[in-house]
């Protein structure tokens, strides 16, 4: 019944994403060969997972790595660097890549892919954030480019099969558990410690974005990649708190009918969603993807507090802007975070800085990828001279 | 942009969901022309209607009914009787005809619509859980027949466009308010009265169903309907309470993802998805058919308790069986629960009859429809027995 198995080359093999991109090709051998893997400069582990999978070709993004002597030993073809990356991404021998590297480095990689027809499964917010106008036009044909991100993912799921797709729509709702200072009193906020931000309720994620879901600043990224992967102008797309995460996106249609998606918070349901596409995986038997009882759903919704995340209306602000605006922020949100966690700003002076970034920026509007991607530096740049001044 | 309008027949014109389908269709007189109606008997209302909506063709099904002259004397052509229904159903002046009319009275002119290929929105239980085997081979073609029930509207909309259809499906569930003796203590509701048993907390609806929204009967008949209209196994079919009666129907699909269908509770929403498919009409603008704020959604859900509603079970139980027991269950439901609006039987007794009729009948299963439909009057003939047996 299953035809051929699909290829799949997974950048960013090494890092939480592709840990559960890896999990369910590992899963469903006769459905996915694993034929390309790359991260970013963690060779062992890259040549451990390899030798597991099969895979016949490797790519280290870091161009100093020197190990091709090591992976060609046990046949294993490895490239290096940004080049390295994009011709992985337009691999003959891959039918599928996975995007699931964090940063920029990956952005001509998805050019790439995209061009060579290849299906995309995306994890990584800064190509369509940052980069969105040069990415998106190269996507050739409906569902060619699949979410991963649990909200984005649902929204997918909720439109793309609808026969008017985004024209019914009326809005889109991403959801977010509200991070753990959801139940904070705001005056309190201003004292949070890097440990008491890092203590996320439901996801186990790196420091970075635990930051960046306990000020939304993740849900605001979020809320601009979603205009951008379906074309919808920014009034569309909100976010709402769910403290359960167990709806991770609601789609209101014009005739006002709301799908929202429903799924255990666990990366790898919609990670087998983007891989499966059109098919939907035999997994719901198993007790760790299935859904919980009925009376422990509560779902409960509120609206973003502004007061409480300011950063979020932030974000949508320069969503709502465009061009210079989206790449400035995440620059600016890098370095405020790097600050807070490292102990030399408090939490709410976070949005501060990128606030304060927003408003400084007179530059010109970005041209090229090449500018957009450097705005992300001169919004970190512009964020450093903030903290500097502010002695942060 | 919108084509010619869709030239709509309602069957059924004076009651409740056909008022909420006329109501969706004067909103839209630039792409519904309603051409055909029919009623029961009620000529006057039937005429009134007619011209409101410029209707040339109008049927009255009771064949008693003697009003030809009146009504030509109007411009409209009158029909008659179960054969006059037929006829409208296959009016060649009409794309889509609407069965909002309960009982057995219009299967056959379902049968000729499905047979003329036009499209049908249906809110009729009784053809689909008594008659499905006789009604569901005519279906020609996907999406020709479009619930108009919300529970069914809700779960057509999330499958319908699914790749892999109904192939995916784990499980559906449709919601039940749970009606107004979800929350008191079982040993009550014995003595509950009529009065008591007709106060639904949501939905306001003839006695007959609003009782069987009481005992969950109206549920398990739904889940029974369900079955034939998606073609889903009993074992795949379920319902849950959910007080607050703003999500309609779930999905949950094999890969553990879940699509849930919310909206306000209000037939014209349904109405509007089945009239309009595959176009969405724009009306969450108008206020009254807003998605409520997210604050109001407390979107809680529980299980069936058997003990509180045993009629739930007993209808799962027909629907498994099949063959004569869903016709019976009707027939038996009609009677018992005209019993208790009498005050002859207390609340829990009304399963008890309809448990002794499923027990008792040993009789053959029905080979053509017309047995079918005679199964419904052997459930209410044996469920009279046993009322007047128990003296009541």
């Amino acid at each position: 019944m299953t035809p051929r198995p699909k290829k799949i080359a997974v950048i960013g093999a090494t890092g939480s994403v592709g840990s559960s991109v890896l999990d369910i090709c590992a899963r469903f051998p006769d459905r996915f060969e694993v034929v390309g893997l790359a991260a970013n400069s963690d060779a062992d582990s890259l040549l451990s997972l390899a030798g597991k999978f099969g895979a016949r070709f490797a790519c280290l993004a870091d161009p100093l790595c020197d190990e091709e002597s090591r992976f060609r030993s046990r046949g294993v073809e490895l490239v290096s660097g940004a080049e390295g990356l994009s011709w992985l991404a337009g691999l003959p021998e891959a039918d599928h890549i996975v995007f699931a590297s964090s940063g920029t480095g990956a952005i001509a990689a998805l050019q790439r892919a995209l061009c060579a027809d290849k299906d995309v499964s995306l994890a990584n917010k800064e190509s369509i954030v940052a980069a969105g106008p040069w990415v998106m036009p190269f996507v050739k044909r409906p569902d060619q480019l699949r979410p991963v991100d649990s909200e984005h993912s649902a929204i997918w799921q909720c439109i793309r099969d609808e026969p008017g797709g985004t024209r019914d729509v009326r809005r889109i709702i991403l959801t977010a558990s509200g991070g753990p200072f959801r139940d904070w009193p705001v005056g309190r906020m201003q004292r949070a410690s890097p440990e008491d931000a890092l203590a996320h309720p439901v996801w186990t994620m790196g420091p970075k974005i635990t930051i960046d879901s306990a000020t939304l600043m993740n849900k605001g990224i979020e809320c601009i990649e979603a205009m951008r992967l379906f074309s919808l102008p920014p009034e569309k797309v909100g976010a709402l708190i769910h403290p359960r995460s167990l709806v991770h996106g609601i789609v209101e249609f014009s005739d006002g009918t709301s799908k929202m998606l429903f799924s255990r918070p666990d990366m790898r349901l919609p990670a087998a969603s983007a891989l499966s596409w059109p098919d939907r995986l035999p997994i719901a038997d198993e007790e760790e993807f299935r859904t919980p009882p009925a009376s422990e759903w509560e779902l409960e919704f509120r609206e973003v507090d502004p007061e409480r995340f300011p950063c979020f209306e932030i974000a949508l602000e320069a969503g709502r802007r465009g061009g210079a605006y989206p790449p400035l922020l995440i620059g600016a949100d890098e370095v405020a975070v790097e600050a807070f966690l490292g102990g030399r700003i408090p939490f709410l002076t976070i949005s501060n800085i990128i606030e304060l970034v927003m408003e400084k920026y007179s530059g010109p509007q970005p041209g090229v990828l090449e500018e957009a991607i450097r705005l992300i530096e001169e919004g970190a740049r512009l964020a450093r001279a903030i903290c500097a001044a502010i002695g942060g």
